[in-house]
């Protein structure tokens, strides 16, 4: 078997995290995976939802779009629909969850952390790029917080990165791009946090019902392509 | 541990399916997982969307709702509030996906089989009680269809069901009700066909990571759960 | 003239009320005009909507729904359409009208019930079937109230009950049936108190205009009919 | 008793009729009772809606709005809340409705025709003008149709016209103004043919329930002011 | 070149402004430019929007809408369609940007001033015509503030008028009905103060990008149709 | 006088344009006007809107959108308000109509192009940025249709540009940055063509009305900074 990109079936797409991609957000990343790519923007606010008023905590949320002409064929604007499809409310959702997983809205006080990812291009795993570089983002915007005495100590307990492993041409493969994607067996899209612990984990069967054998096969693809993405994502928080 | 209903970690609710529930449709069916209710309608339609028309195929789409107190405190109507959100969707998008997994839609011909799950009391596990009775009522309308000369082979090539499994209280457990599943540090949700194939997988950590061990030992309740619900549907297609 | 079902002109269909007929809700209707069936459930909260507020009185409000396939082809969601259509809302706005007519609002203090009737099964008449069976569910919410200690006396004056009445083949008849109510050359429904009053009187011609002397027949129709379901509604309640 | 207006019970408001009020429809009138305004225009569209195409007959129907400063205090102008109320909802049925109680569909060809209704000034009985009214702008625009030759005979059996009656202080009184409506114990909306057939009743217990006697004073005052407005739509109509 | 009306290229349409059209409002005012009527009512609350709150400064806006058939064929009813179109938006944008410019709104206190601008008949130029018809409904409800003490000093420092310009078969007209709008290759509308200010032009080529030296005598022709409109409000302001 | 930036009053920003900036549109540029940035895309299709059907032409059109971080504080996205706000509505329009202006839509065969611009970092001048951009992308997907044998001659006649200028401090400047826009006392949008020909002028009176002076000097300050845009745009495409 070989994927149309002649990759290895292990291994990633180029990623690339650029930090301070864009200037007036609190955190801002331009996240790629190959030739999927992501605007990552953190914005802080001073102020909680209703539901949260008064509980002494904070809370992190995420929103998610397209730019039309970001995929193959243009698709339409959600803003001139007037309303977000399905798939755009779970993709948002499942952003949501996964950061607040990390984080102890406790020690975030009463802020709000908005993330937006905005995708620019897309090719396969937007999602789990989106993930990958909101978790940057969201990292600066909590230094933001911390450098201006806002809050005393880090809520965020480690990183959260995500990958999408599927089964192609009955081979499991990590992080398919959109060829692969359009006629894989199965898809699986997996987070996990940067100690090995899992968040979500989220697999559907396309063309066939999946076995529990290739379930683990998937597994295994997912935590070694989460390390690395977690090596990514340090490096690009160690450059100043 | 003890479960909150003293139920064993590995025991489903009482689990009841009635079939004719209504009289109308071409499959209706009231599903009880223990107190959790859900009407399964299946609807005929001789035409296909949009965007199948011409291909010599068919469809199977769901919609899912919640009477407004089928919950403990009274949920706005998402038809007065103007939209169905973000969860309304993502589990229509799974019911939805989970029959279409079980069905040859080239078999299907060009009609639409509308599948309606209205939750008319809920007490946890509505989207998982729901693909369970929804399968039955699939099936009712396609031996309509099949009695009335309309199609000419079954399409549906095995039954499709699912049922919830998550860590209470550090215990694997399956079939979670309202109160474990408020309480779970993790709630996954597993659908299968008949044959034992994977269709989807959706585990999500509520208060902590999981681990693979405890995903495995969520994975082997699930199965064996799996196998009991469709038992049950069997039996209840074996009454006339 | 003989009606499609076989009943005398002034003869009700079998009418069921089955009182706590789901758990949540204060009170918990499934009422059944013959083959039309609704669940009515009143819901308190202890608020008063915004135009009230401060001014020491209560309110009930209704609203109204019908299942996807409660008849005989699938209608579409109203949730989905992102709106409530013209009859739901003329429906909803008649249930609550005619409840607020037997409730001294002072008397309820601060509380909002709200009404539900949700169609699951209809066969004509599913707007009387909801007024009678919404009024059983509000008497249990108040019941609930008072045994609370959260209101002093009861705010319910008396019951309110509601028919449809026709001229049906030349025959003035009461409690239309679908097969009857699709065919009449006029509808008149009609709610009315247990003492006897008149709370409202909606009459169309369908076919033709109507005359004097028929109003008049449909409306002693009508007023023995109400007399009759008043005495279901009461003994329903004179079960424990 | 004495009305705020000075009016005997049974005196109509003065009542008059404006045809040609704005030049580009094909019937376009102002109807006044008293300080009630309403603009009435007739479109006329070579067209029917989906659910009548290809069988032969036309449609009429009407839509109602009200100037955001038609009432004492502004209310919100429906096009920028994005929906149609309730009680909007509610009569442009009835309009439309009891319209098409007089019109011969069949003889009206494929033909549409929108009454819009709407209101510059209100001081109560929006609804029973707007009827009497469209019923003259309805008839012009079918004469523009026979005099250009699109319809052979005159689909109009005869004309429609509403007024409203209630009980204010104790006594019947017919065509309440603001005044009136706002503290009568009932009001009622009777639409009737200039033949003495009724088409509508609605009769509402606002303060107290009201008894048949009450409701049979009500029905002959509203025979006598509804063959008055007839003389009314009569007088105008007879101007070239 | 002879305009389809026989006006001369500097001749404004006559041009009429009636006060106190309507009864509630604090300022009522029917204004026609030729067959264009809109009325225009200002209505007054003592709030502010939210963002305003607390400054001690009041706000004045617009809102716009034409009755469906106030043009040659009928337009769907925005309030039915469930949104205000662009067309729209922008034009009550203009409407208020244009009178907030003549306004001081820290001398109009915390009060909001809402103009309605409703065409009930349209031959071009509603814009301009709206704008120069809410200009006196504004100074109306203006002085119904001072006359009741509720502001102290004028906060209208003088009046805003305003006039389409375009160029017609090469010539440049003044105040274009419909059928020179329709065919005009320039089309621009010009708002000024009664001082001889500028508050807005916008002006957009058709047919034919249009040169500077055309664009210079437009606006002479604007000036001096504004001039003209001036006089008539204050006219029409004369009259008590 | 000096500007915030340092720049003289008619110095543009450094604009940039950039070719091919992401990978599935026909036309795809990334525009700068300093610090803001717009990715203008432009989408063919092979049909045209409903009301152009069958009339042998194409059609241009246009969406903005703003990702909700491009600006210095986190304006709520439209897609999830609902609806796109009047300043979008009104930009989208501008942008559509203006590139019209340059189009021979016969010439274009029955396509449609969609320019997309999408503003990433807002610094004022957004909808001037984004027609120059946009006409750009529009250039590259006319080429790929001509390319592609699908259009005979070249629909696109000239080059269009836009430029802000305003009065700021008292003195005419052009090219306005965020700072300036929001304390300037005059704002006006410039659009022309690479002949010199005018297709839009937008100004208005922010602070203060403006006089014909700084009317004239506003034109000036546009008709060089659009000389120098075309330039910009031109040396773009020159690369290959």
């Amino acid at each position: 078997m070989s994927r149309p990109s002649g990759r290895r079936p292990e291994q990633l797409r180029n990623v690339k995290i650029t930090r301070n991609y864009t200037k007036h957000a609190e955190g801002s990343v331009l996240v790629e995976f190959g030739d999927t790519k992501v605007i990552c923007t953190a914005s802080v606010e001073n102020t909680v939802p209703r539901f949260l008023r008064g509980k002494g905590q904070g809370w992190v949320t995420a929103e998610y779009g397209m730019l039309p002409r970001s995929t193959g064929s243009r698709m339409a604007r959600e803003a001139s629909r007037g309303k977000q499809g399905g798939r755009t409310q779970e993709i948002q959702r499942l952003i949501g969850r996964s950061l607040r997983a990390a984080i102890d809205l406790k020690a975030l006080g009463e802020n709000t952390i908005t993330i937006d990812c905005d995708v620019i291009q897309a090719d396969g795993g937007t999602r789990t790029a989106s993930i990958t570089g909101a978790c940057v983002a969201l990292t600066d915007a909590i230094n933001s917080l911390q450098k201006a005495g806002k809050i005393d100590s880090n809520p965020l307990s480690n990183m959260v990165a995500s990958v999408s492993v599927g089964i192609y041409n009955g081979t499991p493969v990590l992080d398919l791009d959109y060829v692969e994607d359009s006629n894989a067996e199965t898809d699986m899209n997996v987070v996990m946090n940067s100690e090995g612990g899992f968040i979500e984990v989220q697999g559907t069967a396309e063309a066939a019902p999946f076995s529990e054998e290739e379930f683990q096969q998937m597994m295994s693809l997912a935590k070694r392509g989460i390390a690395d993405l977690v090596k990514v994502q340090q490096m690009a928080l160690a450059q100043s």
